[in-house]
């Protein structure tokens, strides 16, 4: 299907569709349309803006909290959200102890280790630094992991593939600062470390930390939310979430990795033999179709835009296809764009639906020529329990009851 | 001064004024780098998230209300943000009769007049349609007004400029609806109406409303802000804030413009020989350098870097330039990107200060070759106090006692 037929199809079912939802020609008196906003003062200014009341039900979807109220995670609501950028207040959460007040005025960022001169920076002194922006996506690395379970799991498409999330961010490079404290030949790797009570370390290769680490201080314009690390984070672009180190705290130019207890208890990748992979650092290529998904209820037979979110770790989207016979055949799905690197990249496909059971997925393929795999493809080299970096396609069931499910196609 | 001479000079004096800031080599001993935040739990999971109490003072600037408490702006605090994104709580507001209360389940949405068959839109139907997105700029017709008057206001370039943001907008586009609806031959503008108690009103040529109209649902990510048109506005990437209508309402296809109160006793530029244009739609090419600006205080002699925003409603940034010597000499600054049609653009120049007074200038040039005017030369073909779509370039001027006065130089 080239893109101007697919265009042209479009339009003609958009109207067709459109029509079936209860848009049509109505008899109108334009003077009728008289409504209570309209003779009625509206509320004033306000110093901070809120989503509308309308709205309250658009939040995060906040998991049962664990052993301690402060661990767990929060997913973003993809199911309400739209574009790529994630706004602020719906961005996910991911924390090991709680989010910690942390006064800017006080916090200092040490760099220390195998450096010609430990430096110390206050919030104050990090920002007289020249800043750069980009826009990219951020994943939990466990994030999906439910379609490693025995069963799939019946529940919306933000529960299941929400922590992940998309934000200009903006701040100052890392390997200015690394430069700045002189690192030492022996110094090969970095040690970095979150101000919170979690002390969640990770240990980066110095070469990439040096050339694409930011420490982000703004996140879409404002200061970086305490969620995500106020007053600094440590950005690795398309790298697993937990090495994006919030509350930044200490940088240790090492000989090597630090071996700590979030690289070493968790965050490596079981396999079948009994070894495990670790410093897995990239999010692997991945898409998830997101309307529909699972819990939404269809309109009946018609026409639907089948649309959805598509990102890797390793660069830009180059395609996404969407199958509708269970991986036999794929077609295009149309990128209106942007497309950026290492970002959420939108796609859609228009579609008539004859209301007849069906099963939906999407396979995304980056600009290295990383393909999505299949649940069996990315299950094969792992133990039956591993869920972490899981790029697995997801399939959608629809049926004639108009229900939505999660299927192992 | 090529990119790469600047490039280098750059990262110098940046590792020279950081030392002046206060970084500098530390005895460390490296466990002695705990904190309170480090052995307290932190607080539990947030359904929204909201900016850190420490930035409780960057707010929307709310300007004093004017006869009515709804009629009024509020500017975004351009002095606090960085990058291109501007949060949702942050984006300006300029209302007429503040914010009305609009429930989407009720709401509709009317294209009449002369069309073929007249169409009434629910916000579920709306929401049916195939969405496009784009990130652009928001501005006021009245921003940047100050400058027209007789003399140089003091205040923050916030308070001076900020009737200025910027989203990633996605809608539905206006000319599949205005197809669906049929166009008669004789429709050849469009009367857009607001749903609150101001309806406020604005004709717009057909051809522009089709092509590039878009009715925008959402704002970064989520639905679109009360205080943003929700549950829908009109979006006319590029042209003045006010024919964006806000809570739209009603579409009308009209013969010629219709000459409604918002077009004809205001938003129209008076000119010297008592005549006014009118219909004048599209922002001009426009900068300001956000740092240094007016009431901030320099840090003495040493390094600084000049940055700040710019944008056109005709299409990309194609060069911003700095002058040092009140227009003699300009010198081109970095635009590190992204950068995009109809949306904010960052600059910025690295700078030795030597603490002599000196007034900063900058000037954008778009990819149309429109180029943004100075005060008298922007001031030249109007009436004195005609102040719409001033463009003019911001001088601000730094003095020995470490001030920053906007003045017009």
């Amino acid at each position: 299907m080239t893109t101007k037929t697919s265009r042209r199809k479009f339009l003609k079912t958009a109207l067709a569709g459109a029509g079936a939802a209860g848009v049509a020609a109505v008899p109108v008196r334009a003077d009728d349309y008289i409504t209570p906003a309209m003779t009625t003062p509206g509320r004033p200014f306000t110093p901070y803006g809120m989503p509308s009341k309308y709205e309250a039900g658009v939040t995060r979807l906040v998991r049962p909290p664990g052993l301690s109220p402060g661990t767990g995670a929060s997913d973003s609501p993809l199911e309400h959200l739209e574009g790529i950028i994630t706004p602020n207040g719906l961005h996910y959460e991911r924390h090991h102890n709680g989010v910690p007040d942390i006064d800017p005025k006080t916090h200092k960022l040490l760099i220390h280790g195998l450096v010609k001169a430990p430096l110390e920076f206050s919030v104050d002194a990090l920002l007289r630094y020249p800043r750069i922006s980009a826009i990219h996506f951020l994943e939990c690395g466990g994030n999906s992991g439910a379609l490693g379970g025995p069963q799939p799991v019946q529940a919306s498409v933000g529960s299941i593939h929400g922590l992940l999330s998309c934000a200009e961010w903006r701040g100052v490079k890392l390997g200015l600062l690394l430069d700045e404290a002189g690192v030492e030949p022996e110094g090969k790797w970095i040690l970095a470390e979150s101000g919170d009570a979690a002390s969640l370390s990770r240990s980066i290769p110095l070469q990439e930390a040096h050339d694409e680490g930011i420490l982000a201080l703004y996140q879409n314009g404002e200061r970086i939310r305490p969620e995500q690390g106020y007053p600094v984070r440590l950005l690795m672009p398309g790298w697993e979430g937990n090495l994006n180190i919030k509350w930044l705290h200490r940088i240790k130019v090492t000989p090597g990795p630090t071996m700590t207890k979030d690289e070493t208890s968790k965050y490596t990748q079981s396999l079948k033999d009994g070894k495990a992979r670790q410093f897995n650092f990239i999010q692997p290529v991945k898409s998830v179709i997101v309307r529909p998904s699972g819990g939404m209820t269809m309109n009946g037979p018609g026409y639907y835009e089948i649309s959805g979110v598509a990102w890797s770790g390793h660069g830009k989207i180059a395609k996404v296809q969407i199958s509708m016979d269970k991986g036999a055949t794929w077609t295009d799905a149309e990128m209106p764009g942007p497309i950026l690197p290492k970002c959420l990249t939108r796609f859609r496909l228009p579609w008539q639906w004859d209301g007849t059971e069906v099963v939906l997925q999407s396979r995304s393929t980056d600009d290295q020529g990383n393909v999505q795999p299949t649940r069996e493809q990315w299950k094969a080299p792992y133990s039956p329990a591993q869920f972490y970096q899981c790029n697995a396609i997801q399939c959608w069931q629809l049926s004639a009851d108009n229900s939505v499910k999660n299927v192992y196609a």
